[in-house]
């Protein structure tokens, strides 16, 4: 019997999902048996479907495929919280079984997503969501589940590490790299979403919710972007023997979930420092299995249908078995039981930072800010002038012993508000040794 | 209802699924739901088994676990092809899921064993034959599955990636690296089956099975090892922007598969280049996702432990869900049918030769080489003297352009009957760009 897919999306990926079927339908039934069948593509624009070969399978009402009783599977890859949330859980509640590869959608609703799934007995996939075509959800949840995962790691975004990538080789400025990304289509018109983190952030609550068996949202994600970051910083760091990241990180602490996104240096060797352009890498450790790395490209249309499609041949398979969910078990967090681990703010954590100042080129300037350190008994490390003076401005680099969050956070404060101080947002990056 | 398990074997790997088991008894109920009791123990110490905490689940009679009609899973952990082998069978026939991690025993009776577990109606499963912790299988079996599988390539075997590390970054002579690893317990008294590349032709005969739908066995595999390869090799690529690693290679051709295992010089940039020590990781290129990389310890108590288990996690969820293996799919291949795909003759492959003659130091010998490549129509792109004349013995480095395997062949037994050339074995390096 045909397994039918009911597409919902014939952007990037959707029309990736499309090839995939093309290309492979044949092969599928020549090895595992499985018959996948395209019944039904919903999209706003009729010339996508119609290029992509499935004009005859086109609605531009998703109701047609929600409501449509011989549908198994709707695949949602229109993105965004609203009407995606929608169709998802229409879907679901009409017992379809559903693969998504929306990041912020999981990471917004989650828990009400959750439920509607383990309500209805259907499948919730979401493998695409997470690095794009590297396979991490499938890993994380059966080849190492024998582990209590004690830290996460990746590089989750293409479109930074790309910019970031740029600025530390060829010392472009953000604003012309970001302007560079976006002609490549790399970058959106609006970037926000990259360059703010919260693509990221979603990414990484999402792998958190399965290392801790305890549900994270993108709200519990501490998020910082790359908007400050300069070809100096990057430069700077180069010297010190550390490359700059956009780092997704959680890590289990003896106090609960340490969840963040942040620009971070780690050493020059470090496996992840040495994925560039816009390849990601997620590194995962585990107790008995010790440090793994998941490595490939983390978006594009083929790849992300490479990882979307393998989810919808899992849960073709189970339906030709008669395979149901574990009653009980979370799809999202993989788990039958939400330990509820808290999460650990980032204020109470203790790191080494780096902190560029584009100050007043004045005297006094550096003696007031060393006040401010002292006074917050933040400890420095070293203190260094980097790149030029330019127009009255100059940049002062900060490396500090291990300090408190919060206190670093009071010295940052203090020292925006000294008079006539400094001449634009300060660059904070946090080492990961 | 709880899923009993014997383990057989309480050496290495044994020992850490104990550990395992003990470690997380409580959360694999409380987070699966699943109850995994390790119910008989089978080695041939029973002081092992008693330093492990588990005395009292002892035997040294391997078929009083293969006999227990209250054993659900049987962990086969003794290696070898022999008694391991019986082993395997014997749980099959007696209708009991098999985890291994025997590498050596898939690739020489792949056949049989899949014939017999899907006769009985079993689970045979197999995470940790290769590849140790770091999950591959999986991935190729369930993430991967929408893509057909174009090559792979990988640092499969940890022994030889160390000792061409420390000859590579220190100019540690072979026999000497040899010997350290062997003091350190990375290598056996008898390293054949690491220094040869018989562990490493095990492993990516698996591996190009599942990529291929194809039965290719480790007798199919062109199989050379590291025992010539001196630091001379790695300092010559290392100036060339290459690094010299035991490369595990398979690539789907238009006449078949070609599957080898030999010291292959990749560039230096190439994220295999960078894995070094005991570290494997391995490269999986798709048709839609690409390429993809899979990194972590490859060998290893607690590594390869955490895949073990995860196979047994896995398994006794099946056997909970009351979940059977589909029909007629080949629990090694994971597919229906053996596609059958010929190999693909390592004789008529072309590419780039590294070979190092060491030669007589005497007039006349380069003038006989050269024409001896000039009549087998090998194109040298550069002739080097390498290292210090020694005892009336030079090294000669040849650098080829692309060549036929089969004339590179040719070339080499002529050079080694001509005479008084030749001083010792060639070291011959292949280039993968």
């Amino acid at each position: 019997m045909a397994v039918k897919i009911g597409l919902v999306g014939t952007g990037t990926v959707g029309g990736g999902c499309v090839r995939v079927i093309q290309a492979h339908k044949e092969d599928f039934k020549r090895n595992l048996g499985l018959d996948l069948e395209l019944a039904r593509v919903c999209s706003l624009s009729p010339d996508e479907a119609i290029a992509l070969g499935v004009g005859d399978l086109f609605t531009n009402d998703y109701n047609e495929i929600v409501n449509d009783p011989e549908i198994d599977v709707v695949i949602e890859l229109i993105g965004g919280t609203t009407v995606a949330k929608s169709i998802v859980l229409k879907s679901l509640a009409a017992g379809k079984h559903v693969v998504t590869a929306n990041k912020a959608l999981l990471a917004a609703y989650g828990a009400e997503l959750s439920a509607a799934a383990m309500e209805a007995g259907v499948e919730l996939a979401f493998e695409a969501s997470v690095g794009g075509g590297i396979p991490i959800i499938g890993p994380m949840k059966h080849s190492l589940q024998a582990n209590e995962v004690t830290s996460i790691m990746g590089i989750v975004n293409g479109t930074t590490n790309y910019m970031l990538t740029r600025m530390a080789e060829e010392g472009i400025a953000y604003d012309e790299v970001l302007r560079q990304a976006q002609e490549l289509g790399y970058a959106e018109a609006n970037p926000s979403a990259d360059v703010d983190g919260f693509d990221a952030a979603a990414k990484i609550s999402i792998l958190a919710s399965i290392a801790f068996q305890s549900r994270v949202s993108q709200d519990d994600v501490y998020t910082r972007g790359i908007t400050n970051i300069s070809p100096l910083d990057l430069e700077a760091a180069a010297n010190m023997g550390y490359a700059v990241k956009l780092l997704a990180i959680a890590h289990r602490t003896e106090e609960g979930i340490d969840v963040r996104v942040h620009p971070t240096m780690i050493p020059v060797d470090h496996q992840l420092a040495k994925v560039n352009g816009v390849l990601n890498a997620i590194y995962v450790i585990g107790d008995f299995v010790g440090e793994t790395m998941y490595f490939g490209s983390g978006a594009g249309s083929f790849p992300t249908a490479s990882a979307v499609m393998g989810d919808v041949i899992e849960v073709a398979r189970r339906i030709e078995q008669g395979i149901k969910p574990v009653p009980g078990i979370d799809p999202i967090m993989g788990c039958l039981e939400d330990r509820g681990l808290p999460i650990h703010p980032v204020d109470d954590l203790s790191m080494k930072y780096y902190i560029r100042f584009p100050v007043a080129d004045r005297s006094g300037v550096l003696a007031a800010m060393a006040g401010v350190f002292a006074k917050h008994n933040v400890s420095v490390h070293s203190v260094l002038q980097r790149g030029q003076k330019e127009n009255g401005t100059v940049n002062i680099v900060y490396i500090t012993h291990v300090a408190k969050e919060s206190a670093v956070n009071a010295v940052l404060a203090e020292i925006a508000s000294l008079e006539d101080v400094l001449h634009g947002e300060p660059s904070l990056i946090r080492v990961e040794e």
